[in-house]
């Protein structure tokens, strides 16, 4: 057995203890009530994750359906719809019972998304009250099944150049939809190849000979579970998984819909072909609409912290038990969790992990408070909308490294299917794709950071940006982070001085802030530096802009793993001394050291790490795993994951 | 449009032309009829890619077991068996053959490496004559189907420890193996669930109450397709991938096989139960047994070089097809390859898969040599599976990214399964676990630095290293590259000069080696000098080797890549003048300079680049990408891999 932990052993150091009931309450936060729900669910329904494999595509969806319906009864799904629909009235719930739910199969977790979150998110934040009395009722109960028709086969990420076409004909007072051409086809879209009757259409509008950009339509598309006439849906068929999902195409050939199917809350027609909008600029008022739909990211992002939190109960549950090789003939076989290539395999993966979360309480608390009217002005909006982007990026390719090293960290074991990496691995895929792919959100945070979220940005396609920067932001930019200032500036982050950083301790969570908040800077000052340089010199801006991106995504890289820290170190401070702050405070070092170790090359290039600093926090990382170690399975315990979830009944039972 | 390589053109760079066929014959070397016979194999049975999807998994198992067999009888399979047995007596054949259907269904890949290399190459090469005779030729059409017992569900790394015993009764002349308590059950087994008449089992033997350790027996465990007596098989059920392959578990209870069921090349029991070997040491015989087995991991190496190619393969096509966002208004939207982010996230590894297929190619035919008797000693054997377990290791990892980040550069259409991912991902992920964990392989590669392959190497157990390195090895290599003498073998390595690396040219081949030779050099003596302090002050082995695993993974990787590197380098070395040399040129650049670059935090701390130098390499890296994107298509069109094998209609069509 390995009992060497001479280092902090000498030091004095003292092994924290964990209070896990007093652990989960810090991490459900305001949420335990809806929260416990959603796992008592879960259990409730634990057998779908064995039906997922034994049932055959058709009987899995819809057992997914139904389960998705009967878990809309207890109130779990509709927490984010106004009370006098029958809602819960707390958008806040809402993404913690999405959070939460993603501890189960993630079928349904994604129908539970697509209908209430997709379909009724957008009949709520870009209808009006006829559409709400119209839809919200039943579409809560889950008696209306809808689908989001955005994406095609041609555009996913720039669905700004969508080619569905709505001509409004004012002699009928009808809005004809219209797919124009192979790649319009509505494609990936959940709930379309067998449940959904209504479908939220957007399509270029076209009033009067004149296009006026994406606009969104409500479209019957089945009646009585049979497609209506002029509407062709074809079944997307087995995916990698999420096959309880019934993603499909949708084409639409004149399809006719009264002028009031238009969702008209940024947006209308008049009976007589008049096009009105209180945004002027069609840019911006895509963008508002777009924005509307932001909790559909922040979902996503905690959706991936929950997945990222299964694979690790697993891994560490299995690390504790089983055993392999011995240190000296005559002793036991070791613990895998003894080892220190293990420890640093999972312990920094752990630590990510509850960062993220924390991270995750930020953005859910902006989403609410915006969309709940307490805070929301244009401003809180675009930082909102920034955090969402960002941290759904994060969080979901965090989700997919985590799965795929807990899954080799239980060996041949992890590979069947009743150890649920299998389910895990291939439903959790798509996250780093839907609801935005991440280096295309990743760019929107860049392009938020270097127009300091002015008004303009949202009158920007994604070049639109290097022109914008080039004539407009960039002194700004510039003048608030050249070489001069940001030198001023990384002395004001640094406390004590410019030298500061390489005496201050590693633990010191100052430090730590300093070093990624100066990284971000430094990033920021220098992507804007060489997109004027381009311009400058009339280059091409789509050439400019495609040798930058790699700038651009570790900028935003930077300053998003920058907020984590931030919510991380916050709630650490405000923690009640005692074991669990101790803990928390162990595994934030371990978080913000490991992420500066992971980026120490930069640190180096920048002149922010000496090479004898550098490898002293690898040292740390090290020595802090060890540290984390014997609090690992509390840990994981804490996140409160009912075990019927867990199954791997030969690797954690 | 982006045309703006500005850097290149200015310079006067000519774009070099492929000349595909010409390539194509490069990569397939003298094995070009094999893996053409392979092709036209895999063309015929195309359809088994979505026979996968579509039949249950019992109909999937025996269509997959029917292909195995026709296969077979073109003489693909049984290329690695002696003639005489109907077999093709060429190894690096049969492992060149491997590679290719790596491009097609995986569970017939990995059904076909149960059947013909487990299972066979155990008859082959821990059997004798009278083994041969009774099972070869029927086991080489696949008449006969076997499985290869080795794994339990409680040992899979450590396989010196496995819990079933075979206890020699002399009455009878014969064994009697028994599965000893929970965790001795084999698991995980391909071909035990449903097809395998025979098993060889590994088993502790015991003669006359005396342990003579791990040995290999034939054991009937079906009879006309039931289980015999005394055999009892648990399916492993559904797997997250590979499940036309029946994997499951064995229990023996007292099974009696005769005496002549001992594979017994090595060693054996006379009638009257007296052990014989002509290999003393019980360790070095046991790694001598599983030595022969080498060409498993040489096989899966291969393996897991192909299944990158078929996801860079298709993510390379679309990337050339697929159009998001436009630079102007007005213009085209952007072709995916033509953004930075974009090749920067497709090209390096497209870059290592070639440089993985080089280095494959090396190993190979150390195989086939060593195999083949042409050069076969004991230091070149130590060669042999050091550098089989390191390939084995890099290339299947690499697979698992190369995979993951195609599918992710494929959007929501890489989701679907008709689109290759779902397969690919599920398939090959066991790939980094199966024929030896990757983490355990690199530290038996690291074992044998340490050692300089001394004999004595292969009497220890994994921990014995730590005390064998403190009392015997160390002085060696510590004095081969103590502080001082690395100093000078590093200036053995810099061709002009300790300060050469700080001016040599980025491109200069030598420069490259010498990075990456250093590296090693460096980092072996670094981990000698931990292990030697450890053991010095006294401390626990078992502690001094967990604290010091990461250094060790870090030598070995670098160890490896060092090989890849000298692989490529010489291939391009030994290509005639002309635009594939050029273009291989490139390639290799890219894979030397994105390799030093992602590990340059590390030769900063040693004081081999600078920081200017550092930036320099990123950008290099960039301006490669940029001149191997026009390329792109060619290089992956040489792979030749049959156009049903993509799939991916709508991705590469």
């Amino acid at each position: 057995m390995v009992t060497d932990n001479a280092s902090p052993a000498e030091s004095g150091y003292v092994q924290p203890e964990i209070d896990v009931r007093a652990l989960t309450e810090v991490l459900d936060g305001e949420y335990a009530g809806i929260r416990d729900l959603v796992r008592t669910n879960l259990t409730a329904y634990a057998s779908v994750l064995e039906e997922a494999e034994e049932l055959g595509i058709d009987a899995y969806r819809e057992r997914v359906r139904d389960i998705v319906v009967e878990m809309a009864a207890t109130g779990q799904t509709g927490m984010g719809f106004p009370g006098e629909f029958g809602g819960g009235g707390d958008i806040g719930a809402s993404v913690a019972a999405f959070e939460t739910l993603a501890f189960g199969d993630l079928s349904v977790l994604v129908k539970v998304g697509v209908q209430f979150g997709l379909f009724g998110g957008a009949i709520l934040h870009l209808g009006t009250r006829r559409h709400h009395d119209a839809y919200l009722p039943d579409l809560i109960t889950g008696r209306l099944m809808g689908c989001f028709a955005m994406t095609e086969t041609g555009h996913g990420s720039n669905v700004q150049a969508l080619g569905t076409v709505a001509t409004y004909d004012a002699a009928a007072q009808e809005f004809v939809i219209t797919t124009r051409g192979e790649g319009a086809g509505k494609d990936y879209i959940g709930n379309a190849a067998r449940h959904a009757e209504l479908a939220v259409v957007f399509a270029q509008l076209e009033v009067g000979g004149k296009g006026e950009g994406v606009h969104a339509f409500v479209v019957p598309v089945r009646d009585g579970g049979e497609v209506v006439p002029g509407v062709r849906i074809e079944d997307d068929g087995r995916k990698m998984g999420l096959n309880g999902v019934d993603n499909g195409r949708i084409r639409f050939d004149g399809v006719r819909v009264r002028r009031e199917a238009l969702l008209n809350r940024f947006a209308d027609v008049t009976p007589d072909g008049v096009y009105e909008s209180p945004i002027e600029n069609p840019g911006r008022r895509f963008f508002t609409m777009l924005g509307t739909l932001v909790q559909g990211r922040v979902s996503v992002a905690g959706a991936g912290v929950g997945a990222a939190k299964v694979a690790l109960t697993i891994a560490t549950k299995y690390a504790v038990r089983r055993r392999q090789f011995a240190a000296a003939p005559s002793a036991d076989e070791q613990l895998l969790l003894d080892y220190g290539l293990h420890q640093r395999r999972l312990l920094p993966l752990l630590a990510r992990t509850y960062a993220l979360h924390f991270a995750q309480d930020v953005v859910r608390t902006q989403l609410h408070d915006v969309f709940s009217g307490t805070e929301d002005d244009a401003h809180a909006r675009r930082l909102l909308e920034s955090r969402a982007a960002g941290t759904k990026a994060l969080a979901t390719w965090h989700a997919t490294r985590a799965v795929q090293e807990c899954r080799e960290a239980c060996g041949g074991a992890g590979y069947l299917s009743v150890n649920r990496f299998a389910a895990l691995k291939a439903d959790s895929d798509i996250f780093t794709t839907f609801e935005g792919d991440n280096h295309v959100l990743l760019q929107l945070v860049a392009k938020g950071l270097l127009t300091h979220y002015a008004s303009e940005f949202e009158d920007l396609d994604q070049l639109g940006t290097v022109r914008h920067v080039a004539s407009l932001a960039v002194e700004t930019v510039l003048e608030k982070t050249s070489a001069h200032k940001l030198f001023e500036r990384v002395r004001d982050l640094l406390p004590g001085g410019d030298e500061w950083d390489r005496e201050a301790g590693l633990l010191d969570p100052e430090y730590q802030l300093a070093m990624v908040r100066f990284r971000e800077e430094h990033m920021l000052a220098g992507v804007a530096r060489r997109l004027k340089r381009g311009i400058d010199d009339r280059r091409d801006p789509g050439a400019v802009f495609s040798q930058v991106q790699d700038h651009v995504i570790a900028l935003a890289r930077a300053h998003v793993e920058r907020l984590v820290l931030e919510a991380f170190t916050e709630k650490v401070r405000e923690l009640p001394e005692g074991g669990n702050r101790t803990a928390l405070g162990l595994l934030c070092d371990l978080f913000a050291l490991s992420t500066i170790e992971a980026d120490r090359a930069w640190f180096m290039e920048h002149g922010r790490l000496t090479v004898q600093r550098s490898k002293a926090i690898s040292r740390e990382v090290n020595d802090l795993c060890r540290k984390v170690r014997p609090l690992a399975v509390d840990l994981v315990d804490a996140w409160g994951i009912p075990s019927e979830m867990l199954r791997a009944p030969d690797l954690v039972g």
